[in-house]
């Protein structure tokens, strides 16, 4: 790390296009601030709108709690904060910002001192899932405990509760030895992680992480508590919880009342445990009081959370790869895949329930690769970091020291990026086999658990150590509920056919053998025929069977999936490797690159996103999506009924659509007179970000972030002040739909607006 | 008339829906204003914006030019004109509103002293067709005359310049008979109409007509000079002129540029003549100049033209047969219709050109129709009808004297809509039949045209008289354009197989006996074919020698759709009967419920548009078309290269993509830094007021009006002070294209603006 402070200003990478209302960049060298004007622009070269309001002060940030020490507080106090930032989050010592916690690929909010937490819909998904069945299905339902003896089990929901960071850089980095591979590399350095991980779980009920900024740049080792046992409280039925569903995904205006109450048990001492009756509500350190006059325009909100990961950094080439490849390559595949899926809930109604949240993730995951290359597109971004690099080379060319230091690191990069991807259509493939279809994911991480169990822990891969056991089990268990042996066949059939039409050395042998490389529609069927008629590993009890074996035992396996996986090990691990080798070689050559960007620009950085906390400040404002048009910051109940017919996704529940008909509307705002469901706000938010509370002025929460607009998918590349905006719900629809659909007033008065 | 004055206030017919930023309606009984605050709200139920700007001043009401005087001229004054009311337009002296000229079914400008017009494309898009070949396709390139030699003959473009009206209600309705016939009524109307136009034209190359108000309750003579030598000056491609296409239309953000100039010609006395290369220039009396410098959202339009026809003042009654009959039978023609049109043109490349006129006007009707069954039932227009015909009920049973008066008028009104609608559907088909299939569209008019000849001039069917001969002829003639044979059997076979879908009772006898009542398919084919076999008046020597022989040789006429036509003459005038015996209940009817409804509301009234001169004040504004957006009202040349496709309808042509890329901007904005392209107004305005001049407060025309919003289509109902929004042409991106891409130096020079 050494020289880059974490926390400070990065004046971003790419110029603003002309536009006569954005204010030209402010040069304040060594005065930090979260303003950065001069940012980056890669989501559009539309219209300026200057008929409309100015710019609100720029949300560009996901600034690491353990550094708001080094804030401008004065700035931050003139855009209207009044909780001071000390009383946020100071290290070692914790803070408010410790109400937010993490929750498997989410974050959520502690909103009572019993452990009550709100999050989003979407987040808690799998739990409502797993506790709905055809004939009780929560999902059509919705849910409310009477009281807590109702809380349902959330089988296999899990709360993070952050501890602290600890800067480990030179831990990691130390003595390390030049010349090696990358594979080499990377090695030495997830074993040092690992080592500092068992380090510090030793403490009991503790799960630690450890977090690379930009691939390297510094290592942050990251201390929870884990919460093994999380309930479902309250919840919206899915057509509220997802109203507008696929259609209005990424979308602005938004009527999606994307919430879920959980709380999280311990035992009677106090300590995490697995769900038992004899448990007890947990008492968090911290936790949000609710804000129950919500937002209005202008006002400042902070969303805090871990969001998963940003590209902010990234070269020329490795931007052309995402957009010329990487995200073309999804959107064929997902298309297709998703309509695979349609297919067999078409043909199989009870199909439809168990795939729900794959087909979800899917669509989810097209939207957003659609939105990458629209808006890197639109914004001539390989131009733009062409430019960049060009100044880049003069600048690095103008002084010695900094050519000696930096001289060949972009090239360097360029040229690893250039000649680095060979296979990776296969690699490609091989990831999404082991993801999406099943039964071939089991296999795989059956047999591989077990050649890893015989190295010692210390040397396994990460994900395959011992403290990894529960996890991997609980894994295998719960994908029950989102198994369907038809979607499942279908799933691996549309990847051979894929693989076959790779050319052949890029094919994966063992496929190859057993098709005897025809990749016909009738081969393919018979092969998986004789696969899924063979395997029971659909079956939970015998994967728990097969894991909890030994290796012998799984040697000795005549089920064909299991054969399947270890005839393919050889070429899994290869795969392995290569992604490996990969983040090894990143890790060589990303940092000096960043850290020469860095110095050029004249101010430190906030490092891109890596599932570490973070906090942005932010002011809730609408934007322009394209010419002669405004997205206004805030929606309405009135916005939501208008939405409503008979169909899904705009399938709002009866009980819902009258209430909002016959006027009942507490918590309604004065000058609307309606009440808030969405809003919009410039926070510089991404994946990982779903749950993240949004905090007032005071630090009380007022809405809950769920997604960005379309025009923001494009965001990780670069922040833009124009087009950056993240969708929340209001907390005061929460409020209202707690009181005027549920009367759970249980829960009001425990939220303390009662 | 009487007691009615024709300009003042009327407050209109339904409340508004609660919203908080809508003024209470000030109620100022005698007090004549433009502001109607207590307006009609028809189009939605939306929520309100409060949290946006707040309303502009109302911009209804269609007022004749006639009353300008009556205006509060201090209320505008307010608003910001500058030009006095009298300079606008005084009875008997004439005005500056007298360079807003009619063109069939459109509005034009005179923007020279040299008789240059102004219009939307859309408008002289029969005159472009005209003169578009295969090879040389002026809707393909635009077109540019070097010089006034090279100005194209329009081919049939009239322009018709307004003179002067009076009004003759007492004349129309004095001594009207008691007892007689709806059909006898409308037939001594149309009697005195006609003859008050015989003697108004005996003014030569004067064209007259009698506009009624209100179906009758009042009656205007408007007296033009019809000028019929128009000619094609300077237009853009199609691609530019109708950039958006149907996926645009009626929509916002847009950003077609849909204008063409067009010149007048006399004879070199300064008569009216038909085309010769002996004409000059028309020096019209008055002209606009172009105001350079646009608008800017706030600024006080002025909307000046014929809007055709609005339906403020119906009952509930009259609204649910449009809603529930009238408007869904319509979509569910023009859908089969716009289908039959597409495959032709996909069969036949070449049928494609002479029927794109037929398919935009289905496209445009089926979109209105639509969007006035949404608008209408986003409303709840009929609840709301029905509430105020309770509280009309009420108030005329409140007074003996409004009892004796009116007691009836609605009773009356109601029972003749419920039961005067007999083989409605039958009817709506021979009106389309007529207009849709050529063939039988030419033979019903020779056909008719001779048989009224044989009454004296005065007694035959208004459009069958002397005066009408020559337009008829040139109908006649010019149709041949955009006549497709193969289209016009499929249009016809499509009718055939409806007319074979209604009750037995309700078919046309003819066509019963032709197919031997078997409508299938292979019947149906085999009658067409022999029809197109056998007819020749797809020739236009043809048309045009049936139409000038005499009755004997008509008679004699072999032509299979001249006998068809003449076996069906009594069914086709019995049809024109039942129409006309509509009107007549209509004129007995309607004028008194009307009065009754002003007399109630203590104000007068504007009268719902029937073609006749009239004028908007209005401001540049936009509207919230939904919950969480806000339609801003300009678009610019940035936005318009944004849409830029390679496909229909958004392949704007090279050189004006070159053009905005390469920043050439003459006359933008300042504020923008581009050029605008379209502009939003509150103005109210329908069909009719295409090509309408937007005026801005000194009386430049600044714009050109060409559509309204989706959301307004249903104002045709009622004016809403939130939706009712139409859509202009700002006029810089006119001279932007003239300049930058043109280079059009001599009409910059004739505008003024050189």
């Amino acid at each position: 790390m050494n020289k880059i402070t974490l926390i400070t200003v990065f004046m971003t990478l790419l110029a603003t296009v002309g536009c006569g209302e954005v204010q030209p960049p402010e040069d304040k060298p060594g005065k930090e601030t979260l303003e950065s004007n001069d940012t980056v622009d890669v989501a559009d070269n539309g219209p300026c709108r200057p008929d409309l309001s100015p710019l609100p002060p720029s949300g560009e940030g996901m600034w690491p709690w353990d550094g708001l020490g080094d804030l401008d507080e004065d700035a931050l106090k003139k855009r209207g904060l009044k909780v001071p930032l000390e009383d946020l989050w100071t290290p070692g010592k914790g803070g408010l910002a410790g109400a937010a916690v993490g929750l498997r690929g989410c974050s959520a909010s502690f909103v009572s001192a019993d452990g009550l937490m709100i999050t989003n819909h979407h987040c808690a998904f799998a739990g409502i899932q797993r506790n709905s069945t055809p004939e009780n299905n929560l999902l059509e339902t919705g849910f409310l405990a009477s009281d807590r003896s109702g809380e349902l089990d959330g089988h296999g929901l899990r709360a993070f509760v952050f501890m602290k960071q600890t800067e480990i850089t030179e831990q990691i980095l130390r003595d390390m030895p030049k010349g090696g591979s990358d594979l080499e590399r990377i090695e030495i350095i997830e074993a040092r992680e690992k080592a500092a991980v068992k380090e510090c779980e030793k403490k009991p009920n503790t799960r630690c992480r450890v977090s690379r900024n930009n691939d390297g740049l510094g290592f942050i080792l990251l201390e929870n508590l884990e919460l093994k046992d999380v309930r479902l409280v309250a919840l919206p039925p899915q057509s509220l919880g997802e109203f507008g569903g696929e259609v209005d995904n990424w979308q602005w205006p938004r009527h999606t009342m994307d919430f879920t109450f959980v709380r999280a048990y311990v035992d009677p001492d106090g300590k995490p445990a697995e769900y038992s009756k004899d448990n007890v509500p947990y008492r968090p350190e911290a936790h949000f009081k609710i804000g129950v006059g919500g937002v209005s325009p202008g006002d400042l909100v902070m969303v805090v959370g871990t969001p998963y990961r940003t590209a902010r950094y990234r070269t020329l080439a490795s931007v052309r790869r995402d957009l010329e490849w990487y995200y073309p390559t999804r959107v064929n595949l997902f298309t297709e895949w998703i309509g695979v899926m349609e297919k067999v809930c078409a043909d199989f109604p009870e199909s439809c329930l168990p795939t729900t949240g794959m087909v979800k993730s899917l669509n989810n995951a097209l939207t957003n690769a659609r939105g990458m290359v629209t808006g890197l597109e639109r914004a001539d971004v390989l131009e733009k970091k062409a430019k960049q690099e060009r100044e880049w080379q003069k600048w690095v060319a103008a002084e010695p020291e900094r050519a000696a230091r930096w001289g060949t690191a972009l090239d360097d990069l360029t040229g690893y990026m250039e000649r680095g991807d060979e296979g990776r259509d296969r690699d490609f493939l091989i990831r999404y086999i082991l993801w999406g279809n099943k039964l071939m994911g089991f296999a795989r991480t059956i047999t591989k658990w077990h050649s890893e169990q015989l190295k010692p822990d210390g040397e396994r891969e990460p994900g395959f150590q011992d403290r990894d056991r529960d996890n991997t089990l609980d894994d295998l268990r719960q994908a029950q509920r989102s198994l369907d042996p038809e979607a499942d066949r279908r799933i691996l059939a549309m990847f051979l056919d894929r693989l076959g039409r790779l050319p052949q050395s890029e094919r994966i042998a063992t496929f190859e053998t057993a098709l005897r490389g025809d990749y016909g529609e009738a081969s393919i069927k018979r092969f998986v025929d004789r696969l899924y008629r063979g395997s029971r590993l659909m079956d939970v009890s015998v994967r728990e069977d097969l894991f909890g074996a030994d290796m012998d035992r799984l040697k000795g396996s005549a089920d064909p999936a299991i054969r399947l996986a270890r005839e393919m090990a050889g070429e899994l691990d290869a795969y392995d490797d290569r992604k490996k080798a990969r983040k090894g070689a990143f890790s060589r050559l990303r940092p000096p690159y960043i850290e020469s960007l860095v110095e050029m620009r004249g101010a430190a950085f906030y490092p891109d996103a890596n599932a570490s906390p973070r906090i942005s400040f932010a002011t809730v404002a609408g934007y322009s999506p394209r010419d002669g048009v405004w997205h206004t910051p805030l929606t309405t109940l009135s916005g939501l009924l208008a939405k409503v017919t008979d169909e899904k996704p705009f399938d709002a529940p009866d009980n819902v659509v009258k209430a909002i008909r016959d006027k009942q509307l507490p918590f309604a705002d004065g000058r609307l007179g309606d009440v808030p469901v969405c809003f919009l706000s410039n926070a510089d938010t991404t994946g990982g970000n779903s749950g993240s509370p949004a905090l007032d002025a005071n630090g009380h929460l007022v809405g809950l972030n769920f997604d960005r607009v379309y025009e923001n998918i494009s965001g990780d590349y670069g922040y833009n002040p124009r087009l950056s905006r993240n969708i929340m719900v209001e907390i005061r629809s929460v409020l209202w739909y707690l009181d005027a659909v549920l009367d759970a007033d249980n829960i009001l008065k425990e939220l303390g607006v009662r």
